[in-house]
């Protein structure tokens, strides 16, 4: 689809102004000349985009766009947009109002309200509601009309991908508000943002005001890693105001459930933590399946142990039960729950390296074999899985990953924390794990997990949170590019164009994040007329390469001399008249 | 060779403390915990390193160091460190005194004064003295023992690879300030900054500030590429203040001297500034013989044409004059010229891509094959050469680059810019093209021009030079640790063992900018008592998986369980024992 042909219509919400004290602010603010639009297409489906307009008769540019509906009130929520989809199949019914689970109203877990609007009916499927069990029905849902839209793809080339497995749509039916997206190796590099509330600091309204500031900047999907008090209520309010899926770890939760004790966990409260998440909305869990009892000693000589959260939790039940967890020995349970609400798995890699030492050891690639056993089990409860991977591995290592996952998880979307690529670094992750993104990516990687700088060193502000995201967009568009997306490279052409036609205005309404590249702009040029000029900062008026390019492509222009051929063949009777001309135009600039 | 075995002797400077206004500040201020040592070797050779001191009783962490003697009057310049070597091989003569060329003298050019301690006494070589001759000859240099101890190589290697032309150590004979280093894809991939007032902003007093931050950071070599007013005055006070070879681009000095009009340039005009630059002590001269006339219309059909200043002069000149350029037709005697002072080529890419649209086109790969040609030219008068590279070039397209340059150049030392890998990220392009550069540094490349986050925006700050050298340290460690470098992944342990340990104050000490690894821990948990905790502010004290790991291990180790088969071996039978022991432990946290 080219950029101009787009049935369009305004976006209800443009004008609203959020309150001026909110991180976002106006989404003008932050993207000057784009506005948000809708394209149309079948089942009733309405896309959101965003549209930047340039200047010099150029076309607009149309790209994704994540931010939701803007100017919305945290409140009351976001519109539930999929309802009447969900509603539509006629294979749910609603379990009742929702509620605060009887342990989350003990003191211990907290007591924060949940504003009324914010509460909503649960439903459950009345059988198998995922979006892998209508693809495989052959079935093109308004979710899949909806994906393949906003990534130029054919509908029911959405499908099949995601009834072999190779593409998800998280999507959970208690998630209305969702704006559908997809994870899949044929598709756009998505990237997920890391928020959640820790026991030692930040709080609810911070944690909404991280997912809109994360989506706005990109993120195309958050995970809620809260492990502090009011776990519940803070979830609640994140899905009643998340147009991305959200995933949550609900290890975490149960955790806290049983006072903070691993070896106390059982079955029973794990279970009763997947329902609760599910029937309030949460797109995918990560579950750590793929921690087995026998690969837990393989990560004793490592120089770094186990680094994940939740795999060190399971393990530590492992070793002290001498059992597998529950998670393996109750994992077609677990699937028969996410297949009634539609939660995807993201196949936790708890035994993931946590330093360059420790990458693609045995430990590592053992439970990524089991994730792939996994896998394929799901796949026979028609649940949707991403497998997650690593972590910190240097540049050779890499793609071995990705290979084996292919391998081993039949294909299955990846979704890989960075990898990082050295570990010399600590305030400079973000870049560290860019350079293994970008690169995993383009190997084939379908999502890639947000680092941020303070990684290993605190929890991220919202300049962190920014950082982050425009890092990973940059990490994940350009492995969009490599593997040859094809809409990827148009925005790169757009921005090039007016890079190369000093129409500076546009070449900062393009950028990923066009207030800073404007900012850099005027600390060294601030007067408006360097931003009609035709040179820079960097040469000045008399060494401008750009501007010598031009007026030798003007000086071919005016003589007709359109292509390389006619250039070289007029070029011997033109030298003189050249000299001439060429000097003239060149010293106007100065 | 270990850490803790190297001959060493305190830094006599280490305890001069700079002016409290330039923005160095001390040694020890950026680098808490560590110390200049110099290593000694044969031939009277003390190269310096940083040691970082650890606690827990780790042996100290040596680092290369490029920071040069600290706390020097830049008014007074550094000790010429090189002189008796270069005196010692009885093959050059005083010229007369270092004095500003007439040309300069001109107003135009500007009349910035030049203190009388930063004049030096020129020499030239009575025949060839590069380290391309010697080494052919067989000869191991002070210079070639000095990289060779510094990079932890052997000396005959090091000569090896500089006689075959695969390395190459820039060090003009009247920059005996400098502290060789060398340039080939068997050592630790370089970085180089560019520095260089403009037209339109920057002073002598700023560059030399610029010259000091960058190095302090960890730059290899620096590249002045000024183009204002005090050119010659400007690049005296850089040579006599940089401990690190400097590289230039002539032509821009040139076209200063023929009043900015390309067509005015002449080979006279030109020699007579590559022998003033020379005479000055530049190391490296970026000269774009390779852009020849034919080559020029292959640019009509780009999107952003001739993006390198210097190719677009040429380029210029060459469709004015119709004849190829003067660089290329007197190339045998620029060799002449640099053979007599050691200067080495970065024979130019004036045709690299600018966009991503444009990467790996006709136009770019028919200069690398002229820069190989050229190359080998070069050799034949014994000159050391090394090749620029792109620019802009998505990741799928960098391989190529590197494979040619390595065939159609015999394996001269590759030096490329970025390159970055998408073109949509204005203000963030220091990670847009690291992602790029550690990709190529990997592949073979021997250096990498950095970039900053102002790049096509403005000129760079202190932070801006700052974020650029740390982020290409990042990427040139990423490809040392890919490629295999001897001694790249004991610093990464060094600090991943730190983070295990939960030995903060080690980690931050061990990061490549400890002050804002510090900073960023800060921020969420200023007490002391955090820098000794055994948990961070991520997950809080009960959810730590590092603390859990250490916890499984510390069992093992009170339990003789010190293999893998060990603590398999022994779970059943302790598996009740462990439930009390370790919920123990792991309360005794909370």
């Amino acid at each position: 689809m080219s950029r101009s042909d787009l049935p369009i219509s305004p976006d209800p919400h443009a004008d609203v102004a959020a309150s001026p004290t909110s991180w976002e602010g106006d989404y003008g603010m932050h993207f000057p000349n784009s506005r948000k639009i809708h394209v149309e297409g079948r089942q009733g489906v309405r896309v959101p985009m965003r549209q930047i307009s340039l200047a010099g008769g150029e076309p607009p540019l149309t790209v994704y766009d994540t931010s939701g509906p803007r100017g919305t009130d945290p409140l009351l929520g976001l519109p539930p947009l999929r309802r009447e989809w969900i509603e539509g199949r006629g294979d749910v019914e609603a379990t009742g109002p929702h509620r605060l689970p009887d342990l989350a109203q003990d003191p211990r877990h907290g007591t924060a309200e949940i504003p009324t609007e914010l509460n909503h009916t649960v439903i459950r499927g009345t059988g198998t509601v995922t979006q892998m069990h209508y693809a495989r029905r052959g079935e093109i849902t308004p979710e899949m009309e909806f994906v393949a839209l906003r990534e130029g793809m054919d509908p029911e080339f959405v499908r099949s991908e995601v009834a072999r497995g190779r593409a998800i749509i998280p999507a959970n039916i208690n998630h209305p508000e969702l704006e559908p997206m997809i994870i899949g190796r044929a598709f756009k590099v998505k990237i997920n943002a890391n928020i959640g509330n820790s026991a030692v600091t930040s709080s609810i309204e911070e944690e909404v005001e991280k997912l809109r500031w994360s989506t706005l900047w990109g993120a195309d999907t958050v995970m809620d890693l809260s492990t502090g008090k009011n776990i519940h209520q803070t979830r609640q309010w994140i899905l009643r105001n998340s147009p991305v899926p959200i995933g949550t770890v609900p290890i975490y939760q149960a955790l806290e459930k049983v006072g903070g004790v691993p070896e106390d966990l059982t079955w029973e409260i794990y279970r009763e933590t997947l329902i609760e998440q599910a029937e309030q909305g949460v797109d995918y869990f990560t579950v750590h399946a793929g921690v087995l009892l026998r690969y837990v000693p393989m990560t004793a000589q490592r120089l770094t142990g186990i680094v994940s959260r939740g795999g060190s939790i399971i393990a530590k039940w492992c070793l002290a039960h001498h059992r597998e967890s529950f998670l393996y020995t109750h994992f077609r349970e677990i699937c028969e729950i996410m297949a009634a609400y539609d939660v995807s798995f993201s196949l936790g890699d708890g035994l993931r390296p946590g330093s360059i030492a420790d990458a693609n050891d045995e430990a590592q690639f053992a439970e990524l074999r089991t994730q792939g056993e996994l896998t394929r089990i799901a796949w026979e409860h028609d649940v949707q899985v991403m497998n997650e991977g690593p972590g910190h591995v240097p540049m050779h290592l890499i793609r071995e990953n990705m290979e084996k996952q292919l391998e081993w998880c039949e294909e299955a979307p990846f979704y890989t924390l960075g990898p990082l690529t050295t570990d010399v670094a600590p305030g400079y992750d973000h870049i560290t794990s860019a350079i293994g993104a970008a690169q995993i990516g383009w190997y084939g990687t379908a999502m890639l997990c947000y680092v941020t700088p303070k990684e290993h060193l605190g929890l991220p502000n919202r300049d962190d949170v920014k950082a982050g995201v425009i890092t990973y967009k940059v990490a994940a568009h350009a492995a969009d590019l490599a593997k040859g997306h094809p809409r990827a490279q148009e925005w790169d052409d757009a921005l090039s164009k007016a890079r190369f036609e000093f129409r500076w205005e546009d070449q900062f309404n393009l950028a990923l994040d066009p207030v800073t590249a404007r900012a850099y702009h005027d600390e060294t040029l601030p007067a408006h007329g360097a931003k009609v000029a035709h040179f820079c900062s960097m040469c000045g008026p008399k060494f401008c390469s750009m501007k010598i390019t031009q007026d030798i492509r003007e000086y071919a222009a005016e003589h007709g001399l359109d292509t390389a051929e006619a250039i070289e063949a007029g070029m011997a009777e033109k030298a003189g008249e050249f000299v001439e001309k060429g000097a003239e135009i060149y010293v106007a600039g100065d």
